[in-house]
């Protein structure tokens, strides 16, 4: 098989790390998520709480460090900087060694070189606030407020980064609504392009 | 077969016309383009052409008469109101008939109540240019200026009249970029979830 990287942006509680991880079993290739932390963390040194923690989010701090231009200042990159170059890395990494299924992370810019099979994965707000009930055992108003923030989180994340439009249809290859579509036949779109 | 109401958004250049065209054929259903002008011009009596001329762009006498309020002013409608009323009531007609492909007219939110299955095309900006130049006879330069200024009416069209972002990826349920996609894949894609 040709080498395959495939990456998945997704919307907070639409199903997209599992059609990633369905789809890595399907091509049994390797699938990357919270992997990407790990590998970043080793390689920048920085701790694994500290990155997730930060994970998939614009900080105070690096937007106060741009404004300020605090790296132009004093010639040393600030922590988020350090965090972005190693999750940079490590992705780069993961590309070099060969196929991948990879969840968010901005990896469709970052691996834009590659060629990457980019999907977007949405569902209706109903159907994410009912997934993120179950899932992390909140309520309704909860679910929602969690879905609302983690949206919005995730597009300042990919517009500051990618510098482009987070859920923008043309912005990727395929762009699957899981609301009228199910997981499975998600799965065989994607795989008529593989 | 139940009854199948598919709308296709599209960028200009993209192919989205010939996804619905074939995509009809292959459902033995029909498709509806310029008809529905044609039926929306005899059910308000306006001239083909006057309309032909209006399509899916927002003219500036429509905005200046929601500026200025004209028809709270006479109790009138514009022109652009009757027109619009009219193909809103040639889209329902034609959803009362039965199945069908319908291209562009914001079907998709008029027809929200049908339940549509609605499908967005995109392409590469490059992918477009060369459809177009072949296609309308044009240079590039004049080809890259049509699919700006097209891609900007239709979405400002879709934006005023259907209250959402045209070519977000959660408004649809499918969006399929032709660029890597072919249409014969996409084509089959679709046929997956009828």
């Amino acid at each position: 098989m040709e080498k395959k990287i495939i990456t998945i942006g997704r919307q907070f509680g639409a199903g997209g790390r599992e059609v990633g991880k369905r789809l890595a079993e399907k091509l049994n290739i390797p699938y990357y998520d919270k992997e990407i932390i790990d590998s970043a963390a080793v390689l920048s040194g920085l701790s694994k709480e500290y990155i997730a923690q930060n994970d998939e989010t614009v900080t105070n701090s690096f937007l106060y460090s741009l404004v300020m231009g605090t790296r132009t200042l004093t010639g040393q990159k600030t922590v988020e900087e350090i965090k972005m170059d190693a999750q940079r890395e490590a992705l780069m990494e993961i590309a070099a060694k060969g196929s991948a299924v990879i969840i968010g992370r901005v990896a469709d810019y970052t691996l834009r070189e590659e060629n990457p099979f980019r999907i977007f994965i949405s569902a209706d707000e109903k159907i994410r606030v009912e997934r993120v009930c179950k899932r992390d055992g909140l309520s309704e108003s909860e679910a929602l407020k969690k879905v609302h923030k983690m949206d919005k989180l995730r597009s300042a994340y990919y517009n500051e980064y990618a510098y482009a439009a987070w859920g923008k249809a043309d912005n990727y290859d395929l762009c699957i609504n899981l609301s009228k579509i199910s997981i499975d036949t998600a799965i065989d779109m994607i795989m008529l392009n593989m």
